[in-house]
């Protein structure tokens, strides 16, 4: 065993609170979403579904960023796009109201990657753990009840009304902590995240998620020289972290 | 045994979200003040000094409520108010800034009641549990940390940008959840406050916390015709309550 203090020498001052995007870098939604698209019988690519779902993500927050949409939360957005989804597949009059209501509610059931809940784990006990997603408040705790994830501090874009990478979210995060940015670290698993929090003063940790977008699509888990650290998962990260 | 769902028949629709209130309905301010303050040995009145430290905090907000001061946290404000009652007992000189700093965070610090925890961990099993507190969120997340408080959600005045008794706070958890007011049940020790909820159309349960002011200070424990609970303390509810 190496000494499990050495990888974290080059931190100083070593953060006190650690923000967590949480889509992709915490829980699988790839394979959530198809999971409940394929259980629903429509004889749809599943993946697929789940891929072309996700793919309006961006956009939609785009509006809000931009100010075409006023304050809009995930939840909405993500109805919005399902509606546009169920349409491009062919199946919007086998999804009726109720139906749509329900599948809309699979991002607030995501599975955890299988080392996360052991990870945040061990990190917490020498971190402030909290989420920083542009995923919805009761989002995020109805996934954190279901999933046992051990979140000290359930913060999102709603609470700034800002959503990543305006620089609002991540230095709300400082704020509400009353931490200077150099003591809070981002840990994610996407490049324009981590640089938007680097670009606040905030320290950052890249995480390798290779399957985020499912076993067709590669992810891009190259590490970047401008990041603190890099973890192949949440195991890793707390070693490096010393916990 | 009585039937454990019976007391709840009167209540329908059943609340889904359980928004508690915390300083003297989860936690107990009053003793755990008094013990921080008696340990630094300034030969004061150590339950007098809680007592005047708390009664400085509804002032000080409806400073912030008038719009007379901007947004301001209760950590800002406790120490505003410490700063005056270190005065008035005559211990200014013998606490320097370090000190003060590190004394303003015995409110990160406050012990639960002993019920809390307990009948938390069963309430949450049946129902969505926030805190609807004027602590602000590092208060409240430290607090819960160091307690095992089991929160689904964490929310306080910070995310709403106002007070208790301003209906915003009210309907904000309301919002936050996507649920109507009479989904959501206010849990609290004081009737303003409780007041306040019936007025946005939520649901109330008064807890009594006949100690909360500590030995020499009567608090109001009486039960209200309005609320549609009166529990002795947490366990009481949560079989009221069914859980």
């Amino acid at each position: 065993m190496t000494d499990p203090a050495a990888p974290i020498a080059h931190l100083d001052p070593l953060p006190v609170v650690l923000a967590f995007d949480v889509f992709g870098t915490v829980v699988d939604w790839y394979g959530s979403i198809e999971r409940e698209v394929a259980a629903l019988g429509l004889g749809i690519d599943a993946g697929a579904f789940a891929l072309a779902w996700r793919a309006g993500y961006q956009p939609a927050m785009a509006r809000v960023r931009s100010g075409e949409l006023g304050w809009t939360k995930i939840d909405a957005l993500h109805r919005m796009i399902l509606d546009d989804v169920v349409e491009r597949f062919g199946v919007a009059d086998r999804l009726d109201q109720a139906a749509r209501r329900s599948l809309n509610l699979a991002w607030h059931r995501l599975d955890p990657w299988p080392d996360a809940v052991e990870g945040l784990g061990r990190l917490r006990r020498r971190f402030t753990l909290c989420t920083l997603s542009n995923g919805n408040l009761a989002l995020l705790a109805d996934m954190a009840k279901r999933a046992a994830l051990p979140w000290d501090l359930i913060l999102s874009a709603e609470v700034f009304r800002h959503y990543k990478p305006d620089p609002e979210a991540y230095l709300g995060v400082c704020e509400v902590f009353d931490v200077e940015p150099a003591r809070m670290m981002l840990v994610a698993a996407h490049h324009d995240d981590l640089a938007a929090a680097r670009a606040c003063g905030c320290r950052t940790a890249h995480v390798a998620r290779p399957l985020e977008f499912g076993p067709k699509v590669a992810a891009d888990v190259a590490p970047r020289p401008g990041n603190d650290l890099h973890a192949r998962d949440f195991r890793d990260l707390a070693r490096q972290l010393g916990c």
